[in-house]
């Protein structure tokens, strides 16, 4: 199968980064393709990020349906932003990361926390960890204040910093999985794993997996309600 | 002071009678411009539209920001879309009337019905609800599904059909009071509450008068955390 | 338009320093009538206070419906007294300054503090807000343990426990907005907020407006079911 | 033991139909006092009624309490008007009859209706479920409108009602339990019960038997927060 | 009457304690008889034990129910392990100590803290408190990672751990009633109350209670739906 | 990979379905072992039967993983019996069949339908679905009344019956996904699907695929706190 996996910024470290761990985490038989879209803020650190990301990853998406055959579309940023409006403009299974891992997180242990980056985020989490039901197995919500593209400028430091904040929520919020909120965090969570010492939940990886079994399962999205295709209007 | 109402499709007629709503509902010294972005769905009725309304409607009130002085910023479409967003971008108070009114319903009833357009925006709608906090109030969510712009084709019917909705919420689900669930159903509440002997609330005029007392108490939207202002960066 | 704030307590302090915030709140065409009935405690602490306080309460309203002419009433106390019952015996709008707070939060930052008086009212402020739907919305409850009359006697020290408390629910607890949490903290929201940097609500303010725009809007309390009038009965 | 069960209306009659549970309900070694307050209205049938009705059930604790030498406390109105407050003004167990049944019905079976009186309490009726987390166990709500005072002037048709509601809520909504929601209908949980089939809880018997059991256990209000003793103050 | 209680574990020295406080706790015209199954797990520390611990409790009571003649059936760990499947196979009340404590607690202060045992069993305990509906009336658990049988290896210091959470519960989490959750714990209610000066509950004692109200009532478990008598069916 | 899907009851016939649709849902490299415990009942429905078949369904855990070397267990019965408990006593994968529809359903719509089958059932059901977080994505719970074992008698009855109730949902209640709600109805998610015209997820399939890709990616349950290893205990 072919999973278009989507970075909604315009990082191009960042999707080459999503596209090797999205790459690991297919199966042999499942052929990624990471992209961005053209257009866009190079991080998505908030509200009007997320308008912006959204308008050019809706646009890509249309592009791509008219275009390519992708069986499945993975949306690789931690505020699954558009996800439920791509629904809308295809049947093929839309998948966002951090539902994915959200999700995931039940068969692992019974509680997890998050580690993300910026407090600013955090108001806008809360509401989707409600949204998808998951406030009840929320350990907590951990945002150490590192800027998604600082990230990689002080790599070590942001390492320690993910560990430590990891190890706090095992300790003393009693998390029994982390899981890392930002896609910028792809490919750390073994070694977060490691020094912790409780699974660690990549989304991207999360995110193409859970689009490789819908697209085996042969589900579409349902267009009885929420999902249906858009009616035809003008767009000025 | 001067309030600029928005209303994110780019439906003229539309933002016609918004403009004659907000303008009624005003107190004399305020000023009321009420507009729409220059690009955008005629009209929206779900999450695609939402995105590219969402879009437009950022950038007419990043113009505005720049451009304008206005006091405050009423978005008039029942989605509330981007409404947080805008908030990162100006100090200004922005009101969606669609919290406005589930948040005034409160001093009018203890229970409150919406009458709305399509069953698509059920479920978007009941997530903005619990956002809210006004799942307990709520008496029933009705969609008779009439299209957004298909209201003021047949009006009688539409009133018919609007009436008949109403009138069921009171008589069936144990409404209170009613709140008109689009922006395209402005200047109706007399009527519908004439017919079916409960308060209607006008989204319209409610998002206008909050705004009008945010200002009047000069309140700005908080920059702690959610809504400080965005960090600059590179936009493709 | 007149509207009557009324102090469920019998301090005249308070009676005198609410009437001065309501009138710096309202408009210049409304007249604000500030009392408090003739009988009752000099400050509501609990539960069985505000029993004593909602029965002199109601019996004013009461009186006032028969002698006076008012458009709207405003329950000056943070616990909301009555307002429910006051609700049933008058059609024009009644408003409880707590519940007009949290409301009006919204509009202004995504997560607030209360800053209050006394641990022993923290389960009622709880079960309050869930009643309106806030407790999603809440980012932490704090009591430093100031007697409501005692607030007045040290000013000096209990505007340094107000900041204090306030700063802390800024600083670890993420709030956005303060509320005020005692009709007897009247007047000390801009020095807070000035001291803290984010928004401070002053709930007696925020009642008077909220009550400003009901008239505006010509709502009337839904007389449908649970505020109908109530069917004449023997009182003995 | 000695448990002074109140009726916080003023009808004679449902005071001593109240009195009559009471006993029936008691063991042979508790003594029942059933009273009313001396003043305040017939019936309880909303906010403003139960405002009266508090006030002066709470003067007669406080006068039971300097001159008498009751065990407990029990509030005969499922409406449970005042129990909070009466619990910071005395150290023995106060049970509210409402909240009586509502815990003693999860031991009887998994979900439960109410067969109530007027559609206006239903609200109230909802808050206090909430407040006692009763909601996930609720199977419906349902009030046949029928007046506190009404029900024993056509008995007949009372029961006839009474019983029809309830089957409706077993045959139709999955109740498990029925919970007859006036202290109105005490003394017909058998009679109802053996119509439809399944338990059917008399609030005023539950009431008396929790109160039993704190009096047995040797439990005493907590004095630690909410319920402190208040602390003198002037009441004018 | 008689009443059965079933300490689901197999130490003879815990079924030994629950039957003194049972006794205790019984009036004087209660016969109680205290077991354990002949097979099990010394004692109930999560899930695995719980199913094998559940197995033969449930067999024991089916033999009960054939051989024997009580009236109610409590079963002693704080698990409450198959209480709800016991209450298919008989018409007697069954009790968990748990949910009987969760309950009374309401009765006695507005927020409850759980001193417990081990880490391991919290998400368990939050998962049960939810379901009862008591999840906004907890102020805290506690797990001070005392295994359940070392309870009474080193007495001493198990009182002072238990003392100590119970002290932080009330100082710092705003507790007014300690419920001690586990069964293994019963018999320290009042010196751990005389300590801290909140009431505390004794699970096994709050069991016992409601089971002799509950056969008082003459309250059947409803047969209607979750409760009914399983179908007869092939067993391997 | 090798996974073992166990059947919880004892009935021949459903393990042989059962694992037909597993292996038809398990991809190529993927090795289904299907069986059921050599004790216990023929099916379960209710909670009686969920003890005996845990107890019995972990034994067979115990010894698989003993003797056998399995990558990840599936549990396939819709009352999701012993999955937290298998969790302690193994470090692979566990998967409940309902919890994994239940989440899968998020991705292929707004909100999903149970059709399931008996009354007995829907408070469970509805207690497992809050502790999922899935409330707020159920639109409705549908019981036809078909017993387990029925399911197979007449089998076009069933098949009517299951339309019927799936096409309700759609219809009447704004479902957008079916979920089948019994192990029993496992290879008929395509013809309802045919027939209603949303997608229908088939629970033992959805088990299968989420094992899968815990495997996969190498995902083990966490040892942190609730599903840490048993300490070993004396069993009688």
């Amino acid at each position: 199968m072919k999973i278009k996996v989507i970075n909604p910024n315009t990082s191009s470290q960042m999707t080459e980064e999503i596209g090797v761990s999205a790459a690991a985490a297919a199966r042999e038989d499942t052929e990624i393709v990471c992209v961005s879209p053209p257009h866009g803020p190079e991080c998505v650190e908030g509200g009007s990020d997320a308008v912006a990301s959204s308008f050019h990853l809706l646009n890509e998406v249309r592009r791509s349906e008219e275009e390519e055959d992708f069986d499945a579309y993975v949306v690789a940023c931690f505020g699954d932003p558009a996800v439920d409006a791509i629904r809308e403009i295809t049947e093929k299974p839309v998948v966002g990361i951090a539902e994915a891992a959200f999700y995931l997180s039940a068969f692992v242990g019974a509680k997890f926390s998050i580690v993300s980056t910026l407090p600013r985020m955090r108001k806008e989490t809360e509401d989707r960890l409600a949204k998808a039901g998951a406030t009840n197995r929320l350990a907590s919500l951990c945002t150490p204040n590192i800027p998604v593209l600082a990230f990689h400028e002080d790599l070590e430091c942001s390492k320690r910093t993910m560990i430590e904040a990891a190890r706090k929520c095992v300790e003393e919020d009693y998390a029994e999985v982390i899981i890392l909120g930002c896609a910028g965090m792809t490919g750390f969570a073994d070694i977060v794993s490691k020094e912790v010492g409780v699974p660690v939940l990549d989304t991207v990886m999360c995110g193409v997996k859970i689009a490789e079994i819908l697209v085996d399962l042969g589900l579409k999205t349902s267009k009885a309600n929420t999902f249906q295709t858009p009616t035809p209007k003008i767009h000025k």
